[in-house]
């Protein structure tokens, strides 16, 4: 599948089949996320990769909308150093390598959606993770219990138009 | 070009060829930048698309390292909602939005590289961008000047292996 027609027909998954995700696959959305880009290319984040089933469903009441981390095969919980003066671009590079995984994992055929962790401390108390570092999001990943969602065109409307948002030259 | 190839292959380029993008180009670039995901899809940003000469040479002196915009065929300023109580969420759209349009521009055997704007109201009022809307974040985009780096083997080192970011179930 090329870059252009897997932003294209991406969209969030947030119902997943029940079956497990090759070793592989799982390696090759980490190793997505390790290769994006970062401010100095100072690669900031860490990656808590959970398949376990009841660490999910704990991982799931850390957030309003994070229910689906609980059917997920695989969530990743993305870290960053607690470093508020730079806080604004740790979570710029976050996005880009949420964005690499998530269209990694789109390719493979494997479905992905992304959750706010409303409630950090406790995402940290069950992951472990060092007062340090910040974990404010988390990815489900999953074949699509509907695999039909997988090659259905994108839903019309769901983007504004190019002419909303691009200014040529100036505003 | 997979997705894959695509993550794996793609670096920044920072020296481009004194040679325009053809308009199907730039338009297949701000459209994957528009096809982003975004939180609650509220697809927040705005894109300044800037060809033109003198405009680049002013914005490449709103940041200490983005002097590559002078260079450029296209500039691409993102533009979000100056909302300091969601500005990380915000940050972290614009780094989905800059992750599909550098993906998408690689597979165009377009380079690109990210530049931090750091007089931000320099590069508003070079932009005409209204006062409600932050500016920190511009790309760069051409052909690079040394086509060779599009597909030369990634540098080695660039990265932390996967064993220093990755966590199995807990930290």
């Amino acid at each position: 599948m090329d870059v252009l027609e897997a932003i294209r027909a991406k969209r969030a998954i947030r119902q997943f089949a029940d079956k497990s995700l090759p070793d592989d696959a799982i390696r090759a959305i980490l190793n997505a996320g390790r290769r994006a880009q970062s401010s100095k290319n100072t690669q900031p984040w860490q990656f808590v990769a959970v398949t376990e089933k009841d660490v999910l469903a704990r991982l799931s009441q850390t957030g309003d909308f994070a229910s689906h981390l609980a059917g997920a095969a695989l969530g990743v919980v993305l870290a960053a150093p607690d470093e508020p003066e730079r806080h604004d671009w740790l979570m710029f590079d976050l996005g880009q390598a949420a964005s690499y995984m998530q269209l990694a994992a789109w390719e493979l055929g494997i479905g992905s959606v992304i959750a706010t962790i409303y409630h950090p401390d406790q995402a940290r108390a069950i992951l472990s993770v060092p007062d340090d570092y910040r974990c404010d999001v988390a990815l489900s990943f999953g074949y699509p219990a509907n695999a039909s969602l997988m090659s259905d065109s994108p839903r019309p409307g769901g983007r504004k138009s190019l002419d909303e948002m691009v200014h040529t030259n100036h505003w």
